[in-house]
């Protein structure tokens, strides 16, 4: 990622804590020409020393045709964009400040009001990864606009389009977090419970935690099949009435070792609302549709 | 697993739900002298018809060195095992019905009292994994009982001993059980979210989904190696005030798109905490010992 290739326009940066500086450094890796922006300018001392040039923030703006945002929320975006956004229109705005799927569709109303074609994102990395082999950054929005920037988008890792509506990009990034905190939930709950007994952290997850959770992975395209046809499975053995009478055990057993039990009482909650439901017989994907507020 | 062995000696199993069948099946197959009980009579039929012997409470504990108890819950176990305590005198009983640390040892003790040599399990299978690859079975408590009867109870999977404390079994079956439980939960949310906009099941569960839980994973040996040395580290980035700061997208996109928020509130709950005990600037090992109930 460190040649110059033909193909490296100019981009600027609004927003420099962690991520924002990463995404800089990789464009600066890449041969581009950055324009970095951020509210305490001390933070960006270090990109300027490798070659970013610091502007103002509508200076900034109309150095280059792709701007791309990292900041703290929602509201610092339009804070920091709504009094420039004439100095906007006619770019290309990439979203990549944490949010949720209905911001996403509003930035994209605000930048259509304004004439600016918008692209919102999801940074599935860390900030050291960014320019490195797994970091992928989740887009939807304006598919031109994705396609024409789309090989400065890949400076930062796979550049993956989801859709035109610019709430995609949030939906899948939250729904993927939703997962990872289950797992670190679960095993933070595994970690505490072995630990009240004095087990090893690093033997009792390396022999046996991390093995279990790999054997575990392995069911979840059965049960993403069963929720896509709406058909859940009946299980013949373990199944969620089973589940929900052996529960107990995890919380009463919690309790008892002196460690919290509340990361895994939903979960409990979510088996007897499926019993109660009628989906006592059936397997994991019947819980999918429980999820549902109408439900 | 199906040839006779020259060390088969005679087993009785008591309980035959789906779990207990399928152990005294795995018996049969090993060339044991296998007799059933069963509250209801009728669901030792097929294991009959298979070579098993079927006989009273009494009759089927004094049939064998070796009894193991797979019944519904713990209370259902003294019920069972209480009135015919003197004929197991002398005997050796493992316990594979669900239960807690504190039932083990709380077992432990009433066999001790009736001179009865005790081993609690915890079953790390599904019923139709019994006899075969993947299946594990946790055992603590009597060393002695555990040499003498491994290669019995390797005929159901990996024999695992754990220690003498008859609780570590429970306790370690519940840890791991804990960490399923909170990759599931994880993973019901991300398909609830994603299904809200009628993405397929399937494709984001193995294209998106299973690929970053896998790379996920890769990140509990460091949580766990922090966790054992008591030493949180400092995390440069995504650290928990950051992970505090953004988790509200989570909870505010589960309600937007009609989904229940419910099984990621408590992990929010927890990054708070972690934040308002000064550990803001953590990585995730630092919620290990938030979960004690004195932190």
């Amino acid at each position: 990622m460190t040649d110059r290739t033909p193909a490296a326009p100019a981009v600027t940066l609004l927003g420099l804590g962690a991520m924002g500086t990463a995404l800089a450094d990789a464009l600066l890796s890449g041969g581009h020409d950055v324009t970095v922006w951020n509210r305490t300018a001390a933070r960006a001392e270090p990109l300027a020393a490798r070659g970013a040039r610091t502007a103002g923030l509508e200076e900034a703006i109309t150095a280059s045709p792709l701007v791309i945002a990292c900041l703290l929320d929602h509201a610092s975006v339009h804070e920091t964009l709504d009094p420039v956004a004439a100095s906007l229109t006619g770019r290309t705005l990439v979203n990549l400040t944490n949010g949720t799927p209905e911001q996403g569709r509003e930035l994209a109303a605000w930048a259509e009001k304004h004439g600016i074609a918008f692209l919102d994102g999801g940074i599935m990395a860390t900030p050291p990864m960014i320019g490195h082999p797994g970091a992928s950054i989740l887009y939807s929005g304006a598919r031109e606009a994705f396609d024409t920037h789309q090989a400065t988008l890949e400076r930062f890792g796979v550049a993956d389009f989801l859709g035109t509506d610019p709430g995609l990009a949030a939906l899948v990034d939250l729904a993927l977090l939703s997962g990872m905190y289950g797992l670190f939930g679960g095993a933070l709950q595994a970690l505490a419970l072995t630990g009240s007994e004095g087990i090893s952290a690093t033997e009792f997850t390396t022999t046996r935690l991390l093995p279990w959770l790999n054997a575990m992975l392995t069911s979840l395209p059965e049960i993403a099949r069963q929720t896509e046809e709406g058909a859940p499975g009946d299980a013949a053995n373990s199944n969620l009435a089973m589940q929900a009478a052996a529960y107990v055990n995890i919380l009463d057993a919690s309790e008892a070792q002196g460690i919290r039990p509340d990361l895994m009482v939903p979960m409990g909650e979510l088996l007897h609302r499926a019993v109660a439901a009628g989906q006592g017989g059936k397997d994991a994907a019947a819980m999918v549709t429980l999820l549902a507020k109408e439900a």
